[in-house]
């Protein structure tokens, strides 16, 4: 048994004693229309459709290119079609970097190809390419420690492997070899980098991701080894002979591009209500066509506000939003604060991790509202979702309206596969599981509902039958 | 249950009565220096050390280049290094077939990156590629009953889906559409041909193999794509539309260059007695590191034979073959064969499916020799290996001197992820599990100990302890 499991029953043994005081008022029960609207979405066929499009008919849709553009125009048919109200673009501009030719191969001792992908803002080899020795470092922080003689001149390979999670932790910490890398080894004088992909699987399929180099540091290139081709590295790198790679990477910043964020509605009777804000981000890396990161999140957002919107009119307007721009740097997010982030919220919700199945709600309603964050929990608890922390949510988009305190909801999906596909070209749509994604969109038209303020069915509709 | 496990309990339960005649004799025991030799070998690292080192150490290693070169210098260097006697290379000559660039995007309506790779003796496109309607067929008998008129001047594509099985099975019928639907779009007066990777995975990876144009067709560029892939191009197709291909592909025959056999044996104590002979190929293709195909093959069957020495000095002679050239179409086999068809064998054996457990047992060894056949599958039984036929044995390369009626032995891999892999990027290193391989070594030292007319121990080697 783990100490947390005993604490845990620990804790639950001793409650009824605790709570001798006053006995707590029974729940109050999860209302049948909320039930019903839960229950009716595990046969949704709206998410489906709306990631099966994105992804053939557009494709990958780089943020600030032409295929950005396309998923915009894409979906703003798609959305008219479907009803929504106010369906528009909001534009912005953002800086855009492209990816070129990227081909990398050990030259000594033991000659070889090696896939290699550039991550984002990576700078560029001259295009024949560089030659140089490879030097290895474990962890992060060995190359941090490491003195500027032994990088100057060479290219560095950080071999640190992140973990399997389910609930994605391993990012943040096991990320700085992508994030913080790139900086670290050009300030030391590297000519290059190449990061041992921020992944789980053992495909030969890069995983990219966007990087920053620091203020004043010269960009050098910068990309990302597959799993096998990592270890390869690392194997070839323990035969103790000097190793030598040879580099080509061409990515180029091409200038300012327009962006933008995508907007529809779901009209509440009282226009005067604070809102309810779901959301995704239309935006995908190139090598895939963003199946899971993240057709499937917008599409979870749009088909729960239609399955509402289906149902009747809600007393608040739910907005939905696909954020333009977010895998570059959270460009359309921070457009929409700046337009938009004064308006009145009831609660911002964003889905942004993957298709697999929805196992945790976490919510940040606030101290008032913890009998609603509470039946929010009663009413998904028959999807299979473990009730979470009333005092947190996240999203990546919708991370700078939480910082403004916001409300927030997290509908958490398991993880643990997600890094096997995340940033790959294996992102596509055959990575979706159907049934998975129904589950999320009940759970999400499950939130919609506790949080919509009651939902008016549609007078002048009969039931069928 | 099914009709074949019903017949099969059929005859079970009927046996008795069947035989009532003349109750069979005992089953030999299987002696217990085989059982010895053959539980010892679950703890193999032989093998391990083979793969993971020629997997490192050279890479892939296309036939007839100077990859393959280096991995006969390797494969020397360790074949003397393990003590095996009469170590050398038998060189032949074979036309070389290289990769070029490899580039596909779907043009209109839904313009898109596609991945694609060359297969083995595609023609090229030039440099700047090609681009030209996308025409579907869902099965070669679709494309052969085509009318030209629906073909010319255009790309096909052939999207029939190979099925997993365990015995690999599918491979022989599906592979049709690489194999022969060059030629067939080529006669018709298709510009290019693409096909769905005869493969069972979902990754970002073609599956490459050989084709041949037969005599008088003009060579087009012939390519597979990955499943994802060729199932985004058959959901674009079903939309309707007139759909359009670009197409790069520059691969080139380069003209006659040297391959060889790598062979090495360990001396039987009667120079006269028919022979043994274990095999592999030392070739792989140029996408993986060719570390199931067929690097775990290679070793598999040395390390056998090296298990054989260890333990002492077999009656028989047992020659390692590791042929060369095996991909682009058994150029080695058939150089062995030349050189070496008439030399006497006992029995002759190849392992070139992989690197998962042997499931099955099949051999040829004649009428005569089925006391001894049975003795196999017995000694087999144990590390839970099937009796399969007695009248039938398989392998690649072998398969020219099996054609001459030569005995032989086929001990079955479990192909159920075989076709995940195979001819992939994805064929490396981190897809061999040591426990697998070690059963395999240990069936084939089983095989080699139970037909090696008996194997006497060193005189000179004391037991430790």
């Amino acid at each position: 048994m783990t100490k947390a499991l005993l604490a845990a029953l620990l804790v639950a043994a001793a409650a009824p004693a605790l709570s001798q005081q006053a006995p707590a008022p029974p729940p109050v029960p999860v209302p049948p229309q909320i039930e019903r609207l839960r229950d009716a979405a595990l046969s949704d066929d709206y998410a489906w459709d709306i990631v099966e499009g994105l992804t053939t008919e557009v494709g990958p849709r780089l943020a600030g290119t032409e295929a950005e553009a396309r998923a915009r125009d894409w979906s703003v048919r798609k959305l008219r079609a479907l009803g929504f109200a106010n369906v528009r673009v909001e534009p912005f501009d953002m800086p855009v970097w492209v990816r070129g030719e990227e081909k990398a191969w050990i030259t000594a001792p033991f000659p070889q190809p090696i896939v290699v992908s550039a991550l984002g803002n990576s700078g560029a080899t001259p295009p024949q390419g560089i030659e140089a020795e490879l030097v290895g470092f474990d962890t992060i922080d060995q190359l941090i420690a490491a003195p500027d003689a032994a990088v100057r001149g060479k290219i560095v390979f950080v071999s640190h492997a992140m973990p399997r999670t389910q609930d994605g932790s391993g990012y943040g910490v096991f990320g700085r070899a992508r994030r913080e890398g790139p900086s670290i080894a050009s300030r030391k004088g590297a000519l290059a980098i190449v990061v041992r992909s921020i992944g789980t699987d053992y495909h030969r399929n890069p995983h990219t991701g966007v990087m920053s180099f620091a203020e004043g540091v010269t960009p050098i290139p910068a990309g990302a080894l597959p799993l096998p081709d990592a270890e390869q590295v690392q194997r070839i790198l323990k035969r103790g002979q000097p190793v030598r790679m040879r580099l080509v990477m061409t990515p180029r910043q091409i200038g300012t591009r327009q962006s933008g964020n995508v907007i529809a509605e779901v009209p509440g009777r009282d226009p005067n209500a604070p809102m309810l804000l779901v959301s995704g981000h239309l935006d995908s890396w190139d090598l895939g066509t963003g199946a899971i990161d993240d057709a499937s999140g917008v599409a979870i957002a749009a088909a729960s506000a239609k399955r509402i919107m289906d149902a009747g009119r809600p007393l608040r307007t739910i907005r939905i939003v696909w954020f333009g721009a977010e895998e570059p740097g959270l460009f359309g997010a921070r457009a929409y604060r700046a337009a938009h982030g004064k308006d009145p919220y009831y609660a911002i919700a964003e889905s942004d991790f993957g298709a697999d199945r929805i196992w945790k709600v976490d919510s940040r309603l606030g101290k008032d509202r913890e009998a609603e964050a509470k039946m929010l929990q009663r009413a998904l608890n028959p999807l299979g979702i473990v009730p979470g922390a009333l005092d947190e949510a996240e999203g990546s988009d919708i991370s700078v309206l939480l910082a403004d305190g916001i409300p927030g909801v997290g509908l958490s999906q398991d993880g643990t596969h997600y890094f096997d596909l995340h940033h790959t070209p294996d992102d596509t749509l055959d990575k979706v599981d159907p049934e998975a994604l129904r589950q999320n969109v009940a759970a999400w038209t499950t939130m919609l509902a506790v949080l919509s303020g009651g939902i008016e069915p549609h007078p002048n509709r009969r039931k069928r039958r």
